[in-house]
């Protein structure tokens, strides 16, 4: 009576493949979100999160919805109508974080960089000496255009000015080493569809002890009661007491792909990611694929790909071609986002997907339909 | 290496035990959120949805969060900063009304029953009369007390004052017949880890054609960018456009999850519910457990009992005796919330987990330890 559902390689911005294991510890029968035994799981995932995220904070935790939210818990707890925010804008999740940051009342300063290409760490620097905001955030792996933002600069910079920072570690978390502790970072989030290979459904976040200083110290209650970082530390910190229920099984699933994760170590995992991404340039370069941004710049788990004429001319241009991929091959890549929309790929080799064996069906299938 | 969980049954407030097919869905291999495959799933449940919340609203979905951001996506896309919020405050799930109402900004008026007794209709419909508020918030299947609240009097009474009517199903989606649309309400949510028998996750929802011009005639945006109807009708509604990613496992299980409701059907599984809570209150009764509720007021997924001496007396108090239950028979019931905690126990009897052999472990156990 379950759903038959096709077998799909997925190898756009994510959800990626899930390891069968981590499949399994989904269908566990559940206890409950406050028996020990549940707990002790959750004392583990925090534990390995920290070591993933590179934090000793004690608040870090699977918030119980998806990346989005995270983004949202780190803003809007930070964030009091009329605070300053200073954004730096590399693509739609940058664009993303100027919403959530209004939306929360804040006084939004944007900077915009080209897409494809990293931030201007020094405009971000000179505006954040000059505002002297209260949180500067921006994204780390820019999921709508695969930049890689290097970090300690802008990171440093915020905090000489007395910011916060804040940083969308959603695509790299798991796929690229962090150092979010040794690079100042304040509030941190992420998913677990990409390189975690996890089902969708849960944000890892990490809150330093001075951002927590500040959510304790605002004037008026965090406009978010399931995002408040203050009362979700009733459950995930050490009194284990209920605010809402926590979706068991999903948290079972992370618990397993955190191992996995660990097991294999965080070194030979981004060497895993960096080899699978340079393969795939390499083996679409000979189709007319190019990539959209500068080598150095390039984000290992999601690589941007400028289309081929030929793409462009398959029947139904290059949605057609996504279609036929899913339809006759089983594997979905991910299409442009925003101004990339129609002019790009994203293609995701992330997590259990990133591997020779991703790189080598989808060429074989795109020489089969462009060849 | 997954983790090694005790088997429990689970008689508390909730998580439920899943039927192992739902469990099986959620071990399926994923698809992506855009993939057809998926998106026909996602139009079965929400058309399930539509049939057991009792609604043709077509913004009726499954939210990618729990229950609690159920109730915040009700309140913040409906409330202002300054509109006026009415809310009957029967219990806890009550009281978190006002605290997410008043972190929108609303003006709220409360109006409280005393715990165990269902609101003061006329009370109510009075002060929506004299009020004129924009939100008549109230519960009604609260969960921290075991009432079940009559909603159409209320509703009524509200509608009549011009107000939108938001109601917290929580505990009775599968468990009690709904019937949303003929009860005039606006705006509903519920959890997937009660009646519907899922891991806990998503927050099915449902707005009403005059909650959504409601939403679109706003003079501010909402202030949770996740949590605004308004765009995720975008991906929810015809378009199927990506505003977040969609927790694929859930939906998957929650599917299988409407299934097995449906098949069942919604009045004989009303009766299992009922029939299953008559048991437990007739088994329980010699060994003095006694019901909170009135009769004619109980909520049959969830009996709140009083606790006779020998319970209090037990080493450890009822705490200890709760843990005795866990670790001994792998029994979980609830604690008492709030005012209540110390004073009742919890005990849920919802979706799977419905029937006179959940009733007969737990007499027997406490035969066993009380006797």
């Amino acid at each position: 009576m379950t759903t038959d559902l096709p077998s799909r390689l997925l190898l756009g911005p994510g959800p990626s493949n899930v390891h069968e294991s981590v499949l399994a510890a989904c269908a566990q029968p559940l206890v409950g979100h406050l028996d020990p035994a549940f707990l002790a799981v959750l004392d583990e995932v925090q534990q390995n999160l920290r070591s993933l995220f590179g934090t000793r904070h004690p608040m870090t935790l699977p918030l119980s919805a998806t990346g989005s939210a995270g983004m949202e818990a780190c803003l809007v707890n930070l964030l009091e109508p009329g605070d300053r925010a200073l954004i730096g804008v590399a693509g739609v999740f940058g664009v993303r974080m100027c919403e959530v940051a209004a939306r929360a009342g804040a006084d939004v300063t944007r900077i915009d960089s080209e897409p494809g290409t990293i931030l201007d760490a020094a405009a971000l620097a000179e505006a954040a000496a000059r505002l002297r905001p209260k949180v500067v955030a921006f994204v780390h792996a820019e999921t709508s255009t695969g930049v890689l933002q290097p970090v300690e600069e802008i990171a440093r910079a915020a905090r000489e000015a007395g910011a916060l920072v804040v940083l969308d570690c959603v695509t790299s978390l798991a796929g690229v080493p962090l150092a979010i502790d040794d690079w100042g970072i304040d509030a941190v989030y992420s998913g677990t569809q990409k390189c975690l290979s996890c089902p969708p459904g849960l944000s890892p976040v990490s809150f330093s002890e001075r951002a927590l200083e500040t959510v304790r110290a605002r004037s008026r209650p965090v406009q978010s009661w399931y995002l408040d970082i203050t009362l979700l530390a009733g459950y995930f910190g050490d009194d284990r007491t209920y605010h809402h229920t926590a979706p068991i099984t999903a948290v079972l699933g992370l618990a397993q792909a955190l191992r996995i994760v660990l097991a294999e170590g965080m070194e030979a995992r981004a060497a895993r990611h960096r080899e699978a991404a340079e393969s795939l340039i390499t083996s679409l370069e000979p189709l007319g694929f190019t990539p959209l941004v500068a080598e150095a710049h390039r984000l290992p788990p999601l690589t941007s790909l400028r289309l081929p004429d030929s793409v462009h001319g398959f029947e139904g241009g290059e949605a057609g071609l996504r279609r036929r991929l899913l339809e006759a091959h089983g594997i979905e890549v991910g299409a442009g986002l925003g101004p990339l929309a129609g002019k790009i790929w994203r293609i995701g080799l992330m997590g259990e997907n990133a591997r020779k064996q991703s790189v080598e069906r989808l060429t074989g299938a795109l020489e089969q339909e462009l060849g």
